[in-house]
């Protein structure tokens, strides 16, 4: 085995720490020399990619267009909208100078080229584009107005880790504008679907659906729905958001239309987003102690393809057989690594692409080349075995389908698993440790809320939706509760 | 004619107003709320996207690789290499602190939250990058390493013009490291090349290739070699740079590999870059007085059609027998938009699209259905022509060609009738307030560039590659030179 792996903590030991070891020894990131903020690598950015590409097409399909607005927001837009700035005050990275000079220190702030209003370095455009908006919107033609953008944003975080929470992370936020509350709220549900058809189809990574509780809610949303993933640790991870914003932002910044009947009405809003966070959600859903596992849609490399041979004639030889099923898959689509540099050991390869997460290797030697057949490895069971070499393609495309089917139903058996009804408070706290979705009564009370997260540290995750709920007792407070939500430990 | 239209600038009146209106009347950007950062609407960021797509396929089939670095560099890494801080130093957006708080005069800068270095908001990354890479390359089997960022760059500019000049722009920037000297020559020259490619074939944009004098490189480097596209005022636009940094990030940043000897020797390294500014070339070399002109390989909408019917059941017939075509168009990968709005007049269609720049128009009335045919309008010469409606999406794709060749051929023509060859220094000065490029002797010396610059506000652009070369006499200082060197006005 290749001495990286021997490092590798296993997640039986310690998950956390398998997590970090991973994203660096996979080189999916690490971290940079700037507080909290990550160097995305080469491999980690191509999943990132491949998100981005089939993200972007959905998006487009519902109608959005991606545009671009600043990074920079002066601090007093920030301001207009109360519970936003509350919301976001804490963590803003501020910009107060424009120039630095040459002084016997060396080279320093130049105390000449102060700011007049500080700029923070976006935290979410909300402000920004409602500004912009202002002047887009006149009348109720100008409606729907859904635009996206793909970019950097940074909320300065204390305590941070690769991909889950990092001080500038990589995401899109769409922000629409529609003439109705009933549009606006319909809008938001839909980009909660599209992100929970991404998160299934194509992460693999099976999600519930739900609303948040209003200390859980989006600064400056009026709800905020949200796709929750279980890890394999049992702790929740919430993997995307999606706000309706009510007339906040239109009221804040002076948003109106003129509807069909020439009178001025404020503008209904949503926003919504992922980010980076995704690919954290993408290894620890699936990944095991060899390594990442990599759902075949989103994996840079689908399939790796190892010839092995002593003699150079044989290598020659084998090069030359293997070279039309690498065209046969290309022509499907379907991303092939053809590594036959001789500079490293046939078992260095293995442990590597392991680690690496290709959903599927291809082995072939001289001896197989004799027999007519090629040794296939699927990485997710990593079972081996020896397929005909006429149909390999053939068996190569229907099997990447079969990983991806198979993580998906793995992750989902595990997740339904671990999620319980609960209706004793004293049971929940003991059990909660150990991890899971916990179904309880709630009264729907900040308090017990708060006291709930206070003495287990888990919260409410969402109310989820498609689940037949009949009123109860709150197993905390023993008030009536309506219906019950979703309480876990969560990253 | 539409209203919008009445308002735009003529070119012959005032260039620079022209562009200024062009820009915001076909809703390509507009000026933030931010100081010389401008927000890019949707319709021209797709052209941006169009851009990226094609560019980053390029660079992949170059070997590089996609990654991302941080925003924020710590103010001391920037001074490490001496002349790239007095290159950057007047032009840093400077982060201070990281949290606001709320006081009696609302939201204010928390005193508290101070930094204790200084982070500066990227204006390029080659030294955060070259921290990074210090960690990535420890022996020659490590290189070359090859790698290309997509992001947004801050440079705080005094005077700004939308993608011209902006003090937020989007842009990629490629940064490579080699084992030799003439590797890291190769590649920068190589990806010269590559940007020279991307603006002749897809921008139809023609480009001087060359590199620039001393005074003009990027700060840092050994050699800026540059694309220079003339404007259809003369002015020349610096387009895209590609820099050969020799060793210097590598000994700032103490980037060493062991060679084949096993002996340390320090990395050499390029980097390489194109902007939003790319928007600006298209749009200053082909439009016209009408609007925009798009090169048909980047316009988001290649063909647009027109229904136009008096009566709704032959409005009904027209879009019946249309549907055939549209199908057939973009079963070709041609982007087809088929405007049947009937809350807009054909004639503000007309003009719309026009402004718009869109390549191809068809329109087609129930008469067209009677006898088999339909209007066909491009773009770039403003011709009409009826055509058979039988053969019409074979016809339009020719067309599409046809333009993009068309287009290119014109600001070639253009471009190679504004090159002159000047030897007498009061000629020029009389003769370049006009435009044009100007191949003049040059005495290779920094005093007599900036004395041309001071008295006539021309520049050196480049040391034009492939053009035969005598020496000469420089006209201004009357000292011997070995190469004439293209001086122009420029953006």
């Amino acid at each position: 085995m290749a001495k990286e792996l021997k490092d590798l903590t296993k997640r039986a030991d310690n998950y956390s720490q398998w997590f970090n070891d991973l994203v660096v020894k996979a080189d999916l990131a690490e971290q940079s020399a700037v507080r909290g903020c990550m160097v995305i690598k080469p491999y980690g950015y191509a999943i990132w990619e491949k998100m981005q590409q089939q993200l972007d097409k959905m998006f487009k399909e519902t109608g959005a267009q991606n545009a671009y607005f600043p990074l920079l927001i002066p601090k007093s837009f920030l301001s207009r909208e109360a519970e936003h700035v509350e919301g976001f005050a804490k963590e803003c990275a501020v910009v107060t100078h424009y120039r630095l000079k040459a002084s016997d220190n060396g080279v320093v702030v130049d105390p000449a080229a102060k700011l007049e209003e500080e700029l923070i370095v976006r935290p979410t455009s909300e402000t920004i584009i409602w500004n912009t908006y202002k002047n887009w919107i006149h009348s109720w033609r100008d409606l729907p107005l859904m635009c996206n953008q793909w970019c950097n944003v940074m909320r300065w975080e204390m305590r941070t880790r690769p991909f889950l929470r990092t001080s500038e992370f990589l995401w899109q936020e769409g922000h629409t504008a529609h003439a109705t509350r009933e549009e606006a709220e319909e809008e938001a549900q839909k980009m909660l679907k599209v992100y929970a058809k991404f998160a299934e189809e194509w992460m693999a990574v099976p999600v519930v659906q739900g609303v948040k509780s209003e200390t859980e809610r989006f600064a400056g949303a009026l709800d905020t729905y949200t796709i929750e993933a279980m890890m394999q640790d049992g702790k929740a991870l919430q993997s995307g958001t999606s706000h309706f914003l009510g007339q906040n932002f239109a009221k804040a910044f002076e948003v109106q239309y003129l509807n069909k009947e020439n009178k001025p009405e404020y503008v209904w809003a949503t926003s919504w987003g992922v980010s980076t966070r995704l690919i954290g959600a993408l290894i620890m859903t699936h990944s095991d102690d060899n390594g990442l596992v990599l759902p075949p849609r989103l994996a840079p490399i689908q399939v790796v393809i190892i010839p092995i041979a002593t003699k150079p004639e044989q290598m020659e030889q084998v090069n030359k057989e293997i070279q039309p099923v690498i065209d046969e898959l290309r022509s499907k689509g379907i991303t092939v690594k053809f590594d036959d540099a001789d500079n490293k050991r046939p078992g260095f390869k293995f442990a590597d692409y392991e680690l690496k997460g290709v959903p599927v290797r291809l082995v072939i030697g001289a001896r197989d080349l004799e027999n007519g057949t090629i040794e296939v490895m699927r990485r997710d069971t990593l079972e081996k075995e020896t397929r005909p070499f006429a149909s390999i393609a053939q068996y190569v495309e229907q099997l990447l389908d079969d990983i991806q089917q198979n993580i998906f139903k793995k992750a989902k058996d595990y997740r339904d698993a671990h999620i319980f009804e609960c209706d004793n408070y004293e049971e929940f706290k003991e059990r909660v440790k150990d991890g899971g979705f916990f179904l309880c009564h709630w009264d729907g009370t900040a308090e017990t809320e708060a006291q709930i997260k206070e003495e287990t540290q888990a919260t409410i995750r969402c109310v989820p939706f498609g689940v037949e709920q009949t009123p109860g007792v709150d197993m905390v407070s023993g008030k009536p509760s309506k219906a019950r939500v979703i309480i876990a430990r969560s990253y």
